[in-house]
């Protein structure tokens, strides 16, 4: 069995293979996660990134050394390093658990691969459906705005909100789309740029402070993001600045929609006040890699913050376009993950 | 005469001295402004920048060259040429004006210097005193937030909205600030910090969209920004992401007060809708100086934008606490500059 996927590479026997997403656009390495400290590596250094990326890269890991003989207590052992590499998404949780769960009743590991491609195989599928659906809610010629990455470097197929925007251009052929550069790791102006240009939709690029002045001048008819993790209530933990925008859709009466697989919902939450926000290292904040343009200084550095489910016009999952009152009859708290 | 200032130096018969202000934090260059390209060249280019900053230093190079024997006629391409090296601020143009006026009624061109002082001298007073009325605004322990640079790389004295920020810690001691690094430049990021730090006002940088997070948590009291133009109707231009803060403010309930010497006041434009918005490169967007992390690929890239009144709660200039009463009243439409 094999994945060639833009971000992520797997064939049976083999390593895996994640494209190093520190280095886009300007260099495409793909780099081999042999050990478990390489892997869990790769991650918290964000060189394979994405809500549902995460988690999926991690359950091909777990294919890759299933079969080597290490035992049942190793993979327990690996599965929660993963799982702990980092706090904020959920869908890496949601695997990593349901994995151990397989594990503890599994004779042999013979499942795991099949597993891994069959969780795939699920996000891609959702993929399609979210574009699909979340194009029903874009109108032709619109100016969409989206922030972060959330295209297939962060998830199977399109990814979640990107696909709704290649979905719209595939439709619509005159969308157009403002990019939130999304500092300070840039997943805007890096990857979503790059993912944009191979897909032939017309972009522009801006700082995130930009996006303001682009709504009061009517230049933004909707703005899709994804999640990392929805609460039951449908507070929605994203990327550093998605609250903001949020805000500003509500007072300049745009809507605002997340996108997101159900894997990303947590239904035991019961609000975003409970999802953990990882901190991190200063000098993020100070400048980009090396060239620090910054003093030696104090930063706040929350790479998400949360939205709340009041500014989010509605949440489009593969099973549909939730409204407010699908989520007060329930629908996110329901759920079997 | 002398000045040694912050970021500009003057001194009778010598060339002016600028501090480039594209090399700070990590280089102290000073840059001496010998010839009329250089000078419109040095303003363009942001190594002196700040709307009363730009204006006083356009003044002290013609001081600097009145008394060469160049000729009326050269002063006069020269303070047109100054007065249109950048659109949105308008003290430049104010100060362009007045020089032209008086160029045109003197004799002999001895008073150049002494006004170039003159003006100098009063945006210092006028730095100190809305550092003083500012202040009455703060209560102690308070959070502050800024946006790009207002201190005294930006004017004389310590600035305008700098200048409170200090004032309210010199008083207090323990208020603390949030600086926006205000990209794509980030003048907040290299700059304000820079200046903090040699004031020794306690500060933590974030990135842009960082700024609404905090505010949903009650981590700020307060934004105090500059502008570069204010309408008679009280609208202001100011550093692109002042308008957003604006809106996120009043979401949030914070007050949201603009620092500028009366200078900074346009009392024939109407409305903000008048105000010119300088585009600037593309490649601003793309990176930071040399180093594109974005690809080849468009952006949007104004450098200012338009706060309409109604989200300012007050405006202070060295006349006084303004509220929106007083800009009814005409205390701006009526103002002689």
């Amino acid at each position: 069995m094999k994945i060639d996927h833009i971000s992520l590479k797997y064939e049976t026997g083999l390593p895996l293979k994640i494209l190093d997403q520190t280095r886009i656009p300007h260099h495409e390495d793909w780099v081999e996660c042999l050990t478990l400290d390489e892997m869990v590596d790769a991650i918290k250094k964000l060189k394979v990134r994405g809500a549902p990326l995460i988690g999926l890269s991690a359950n091909f890991y777990l294919a890759s050394i299933a079969d080597k003989g290490l035992g049942i207590d190793y993979l327990m052992k690996a599965s929660k390093a993963l799982e702990e590499s980092r706090p904020t998404a959920v869908n890496l949780i949601h695997y990593m658990r349901k994995f151990r769960e397989l594990l503890s009743k599994m004779e042999s590991q013979s499942w795991v691969e099949n597993w891994a491609f069959e969780q795939w195989e699920a996000d891609r599928l959702a993929s399609e459906k979210m574009g699909t659906l979340g194009a029903t809610l874009v109108k032709p010629g619109a100016n969409l705005l989206t922030h972060c990455n959330t295209g297939g470097l962060a998830a199977a197929g399109n990814g979640t909100a990107f696909s709704v925007l290649k979905k719209s251009h595939d439709l619509f052929g005159d969308i157009s789309v403002y990019v939130d550069e999304t500092r300070p790791l840039l997943q805007g102006g890096r990857l979503t740029t790059w993912e944009l240009k191979k897909q032939g939709v017309p972009f522009k690029l801006i700082t995130d402070n930009m996006a303001a002045s682009l709504m009061s001048m009517g230049k933004v008819d909707a703005v899709f993001v994804g999640a990392d993790r929805i609460a039951a209530n449908g507070d929605a933990a994203n990327k550093i600045g998605t609250y903001g925008l949020a805000v500003l859709c509500k007072y300049h009466n745009i809507p605002f929609y997340i996108v997101a697989p159900e894997k990303t919902i947590d239904p035991e939450l019961e609000s975003g006040s409970g999802i953990p926000i990882e901190q991190r290292n200063r000098d993020e904040v100070r400048g980009w890699n090396e060239n620090l343009w910054a003093p030696d200084c104090e930063t706040y550095n929350p790479a998400f913050d949360v939205t709340p489910a009041n500014l989010i016009t509605a949440w489009v999952t593969e099973k549909g376009i939730m409204r407010d009152e699908n989520i007060k009859q329930g629908v996110f708290k329901n759920l079997k993950i």
